[in-house]
């Protein structure tokens, strides 16, 4: 039956929901489009893993390894069947190996009741706000450049985020005590601090252990919690400090996980570590992971368990040692840093970097790098470098939630190859000295 | 490392967000329990698909049949193994086939970019409620007794929804028309009003073909939404009433789509269709699935291509008539409603049933039907049932937003044998009548 078309129904968009005309959701998409419509350049933006060592067979081994462990556990037929095909339970069905796993590779030590598996990271990040950001007096205080996952979880529900500012070293604890301090006499309470400890996402930065063990502190001292969140440290090459977790002795930290780097984004499949007490008005105990479940049962209902039968046969295969499974991609990962970081060096050699105001951290690990330009690296500059340049790259102004990074641009080397780097770097230092020649 | 626990951050459950607190979730929570702790009653509890069809190995053949039909397409092996592996785009990656299904299916005419995948039906009413609703001006009719999926996604959000009571007939354009009366005079704008038209869930009603018009055309008098969430349709035997969604002529209508019935719950793959306009304040025209999109990359990011190669396996074996997968399955659970109708019949003969005062609907599909019973149907009758019967059922009162159904039971008859169904009926009768007894 075709339908006479009548005056189809128009929305205003400012009649929506703020959170899609959030200023973050608009830039990425506009670095979407920039990727798609410049498909010859060599993008430093995406921060996905590298793919070369995906390969389509082993999905199918991995389910059915998780099958024979089912099996071997004395699961009948039908509860096999059952474990793909129906819906499973809210709070996941391989905690057990999620719990195995943080213990062997994080010294996190965790009851499996108190993980959730959620729908990738950003579920867990997202579960998390909800059950701990009662109203306008909460306050979430932010690293800030920050992960972009975060700040649009929360404008999702209405949290406006407050950033704290990383210094030239990364983070400092005495910078989020004044910012604790603001909060408090604006009246508002600090709920949580959200921080990416090591070779965050963007800047690549890592917290020292000194910091680590000073943020802890505080946050007893001025009760809050603190929301982990650490996805490159796995991946990344040589000894790793300490997660804020493994340290955590009074379960201050909520531990965000994430196996898209060290398993596969296909999967999404992450994880909630929320072993904080929740006590009701009549006294009964439960879990802040018993909250997030509640929670979860009206976003997703349950995370794949399909998806759940893949991690989990890839968890049983390194005996929950993930570390294990990524050292080749860890090397891969390092190597990549060390390319750029050489090229750059190459191509901006000293006395002129100085002269030219071009500086960049050097990360040990992780996914990206924050290079300093001496001119605004926004939209615009963007456009040039893909169209002039052949060179993509990620404005820093994306990850500051109260302004800030103009001068500044993200790195992503996980997903090039050597050939790439080299060319890409070579792009980007004549895309700089044209600006900066043009701005001068 | 073993850590000295220090005294446990412990977090008072009245200072996490209201929705933790929600009532449906500690019901559902009493039910589950109630399950576990009986394991030996039939229960006429849960709302998931009868298993027995299941097949582990199908599994690996539906996602073996959409990688070759990758290949088919043209695909690289890096492009194939990219799609099982990598993050896929936040929209879903087998939209074409999910708008090619709905034509065949459902003869709902969509372009593919009007489709956004989603973590089961559920995420995709929780999109579609965040971007609708912007503040508490906005108000959200739902036909009421009410799945709990949507109330609940509604109380994440802050919403407050507005219950329109079914008749004994089952839904009441008239009934609506009242309520947004209501709505308006207090203030506030009805943008969306959410319904189960077919075999609904939990009370079994299906709308009739002229109140579907009737819905639709005051839809576009009073302007406002139509959220038609309709999963039993393809699972019930005969020909089915048309979607609201192929009778809307001026897209009204968001279609929330899933596929945990028709094909199964552990993919957690559904969708929502929303192909609204949405214009700028600039005049820019996109889709109402644009913004849906926007706001899922902050939820999950994207629905896992796992999952979603698993579900375009199964569209791509059926042509994309998942009817014609289900015609088994339909005649099952055709043959389980005409069952437990007969047996109540037997156990409840005239005239001691209206002088007993038990009446039931008789759905022609779907999973569910209501029983009134003469006696509260709560959470305390639901243990004596359980414990001294040796049955379970759902208090509808769980699912009235705002009180109700405080004399009715839910049954559902979609995960049991005959032989159950048989067994748990005489149960419910010996139950029914000592409660009946003791009430007296």
């Amino acid at each position: 039956m075709a339908l006479v078309e009548m005056a189809p129904v128009t929305l205003r968009k400012a009649e929506l929901h703020a959170s899609v005309g959030d200023p973050v959701l608009d830039t990425m998409n506009f670095l979407n489009e920039i990727t798609h419509r410049y498909p010859q350049a060599v993008s430093f933006a995406p921060g996905r893993p590298y793919d070369g060592f995906f390969d389509v067979e082993e999905i199918f081994r991995h389910i059915r390894r998780y099958l024979d462990h089912l099996v071997e556990g004395g699961a009948t037929p039908g509860e096999i069947r059952d474990a793909l095909f129906q819906y499973g339970p809210t709070a996941g069905q391989i905690r057990e190996l999620v719990a195995d796993s943080l213990r062997k590779d994080e010294n996190i030590d965790v009851r499996p009741e108190a993980v959730v598996v959620t729908v990738g990271c950003q579920e867990a990040m997202f579960l998390a706000l909800r059950a701990l950001f009662a109203g306008p007096q909460d306050a979430l205080l932010v690293s800030s450049p920050c992960y972009v996952g975060i700040t649009g979880a929360a404008r999702l529900l209405g949290i406006e985020p407050t950033a704290v500012a990383e210094g030239q070293g990364g983070f400092r604890c005495a910078d989020l005590e004044v910012a604790l301090a603001a909060e408090k006499a604006r009246g508002r309470r600090p709920r949580a601090f959200y921080v990416v400890p090591d070779h965050s996402n963007p800047s690549g930065s890592t917290m020292p252990l000194d910091e680590r063990h000073a943020l802890l502190d505080l946050a007893a001292r001025a009760d809050f919690l603190i929301l982990e969140d650490s996805p490159y440290r796995l991946v990344s090459p040589g000894r790793q400090l300490p997660t804020l977790k493994s340290l955590d002795t009074d379960r201050r930290v909520v531990h965000l996980g994430s196996y898209s780097k060290t398993l596969f984004p296909g999967a999404r499949v992450g994880f909630a570590v929320a072993d904080q007490l929740v006590v009701d008005e009549d006294g009964r105990q439960g879990l802040l992971a018993d909250e997030l479940t509640k929670i979860k049962s009206m976003v997703t209902v349950n995370t794949s368990p399909l998806s759940q039968a893949a991690v989990a046969g890839m968890l049983l295969a390194a005996d929950g040692r993930t570390s294990e499974l990524n050292t080749e991609t860890s090397a891969y990962y390092g190597e990549a840093m060390r390319a750029i970081l050489k090229r750059l060096d190459e191509c901006f050699p000293e006395p002129g970097r100085s002269a030219l105001g071009v500086r960049w951290n050097e990360p040990a690990g992780g996914f990206f790098l924050t290079v300093d330009v001496p001119f605004p690296a926004d939209n615009a500059a963007l456009v040039r470098s893909a169209e002039e340049h052949g060179v993509i790259w990620t404005p820093m102004s994306y990850f500051y939630p109260q302004g800030g990074g103009e001068h500044s641009l993200r790195l992503s080397v996980s997903y090039l190859t050597q050939a790439d780097i080299a060319e890409g770097t070579a792009r980007l230092a004549r895309f700089i000295a044209s600006e900066a020649a043009r701005t001068r």
